[in-house]
């Protein structure tokens, strides 16, 4: 009988995961022995938060990230094959939205193992719910280019894209680029298009804003090194 | 002072809203007086289940859905200018996701009033995470056409898409056509593509698969008046 792969979202903040998962989810996780992580250290401040402390010395951990290669993938399921169940725990939100872990799961699919994702936070559907934006229908894009060239060029590309199918287009950008960022997409953009940005999503200090560019050249907030999401919506 | 317009996401099956929200985000829902809400009923069923039984009648509503006119939009915010803090809640999952609710956010950012998102469950987000396709680029496109020569062009249109951009395409149909809109899928698309569908999402009946399109033509379950998601990506 083989074991269960659940798909644990983390935390987006530093903060406590109580905050953001139910007691279902976080029941479920207290009994997982077996986590495939992107990241040891946020895997255990999470896991300790989420109360597995006591057990911390009996769990194993399967590494996923940008280092793995693909041969290293198959032999993460083998513990879940073998009858334990297993979870998967992204550094930040949702495992394979934006990040590594998709390519696991679609193993987990051809290996016949059950996949059970778990209900918390996406910063991606927290920012356009916050948004205002078109939901009905929309993209996200990951980042855009860093060169300024290609940068702009792909921020025209987005608002032409959003004005043909009626999307709103989402995109991210390393935290200590969105200064830069938000800057070029004030300048490139049309001033009717919105604009919403979404930064430090579900902690304190959490700041979001949609309106027109025209009115975000008036005033300019200081996004440095936060982390943010951008959604542009043609008018 | 005004009040906060707190996004409320609703259960996705019958469930109680204990089994995938927060202590804190009940917490909060718990001290809100004023919901902007889809359908009464569902709404009730909702709060009773979120604690908020014994001050029902406390309750005012506001009504948000398919039927509400452009002129009583704006209306709906004056209890929060007024000072009271407002909920928007749909009739499953999250509001402006796939479903109206939107507006009313857009208009409150421009009212100056603070929105804050709640993290609670979206289909769209668990059916991608757990399809183990594509999230680094993903676009949801909402219905698609009803019409069979439409439709068909619809599917080869999101394959190319997909393809094009290496984007995950997500979709939803009413739940009494799924059957025939697999059946076209798999008739539609290329036999490697891959193809996931989930279904009864967070239910008891849960039902998610990913495989490409020529081992689902073998195999082919029965969706009909399930709630569903479908997932296509271009090999």
């Amino acid at each position: 009988m083989k074991g269960t792969l659940w798909l644990i979202p983390n935390v987006l903040d530093d903060g406590n995961p109580t905050s953001v998962l139910s007691q279902c989810v976080l029941e479920q996780v207290r009994k997982i022995r077996y986590f495939i992580i992107e990241n040891e250290k946020s895997a255990r401040r999470f896991l300790v938060r989420a109360g597995l402390k006591e057990v911390l010395d009996e769990i194993e951990w399967g590494m996923l990230n940008e280092h793995t290669r693909e041969p290293e993938l198959a032999p993460l399921l083998n513990p879940i094959l073998q009858g334990a169940d297993g979870g998967v725990l992204s550094e930040s939100g949702c495992p394979g939205v934006a990040d590594p872990g998709a390519d696991i799961v679609r193993l987990a699919h051809q290996s016949g193992i059950l996949v059970k994702p778990l209900t918390g936070p996406s910063s991606v559907i927290l920012a356009l719910m916050a948004s205002g934006l078109n939901g009905q229908s929309f993209a996200f894009l990951g980042y855009l280019p860093v060169k300024p060239p290609e940068r702009i060029k792909k921020i025209r590309e987005i608002e032409q894209r959003s004005r043909l199918h009626k999307e709103t287009q989402i995109f991210i950008e390393a935290p200590y680029r969105n200064r830069q960022l938000l800057s070029d997409l004030i300048q490139t953009l049309s001033p009717e298009s919105w604009l919403s940005v979404s930064a430090d999503l579900t902690s304190t200090s959490e700041y979001i804003r949609t309106a027109q560019v025209w009115e975000w050249s008036r005033k300019v907030p200081d996004l440095n090194k936060r982390p943010a999401i951008f959604l542009v919506s043609a008018k």
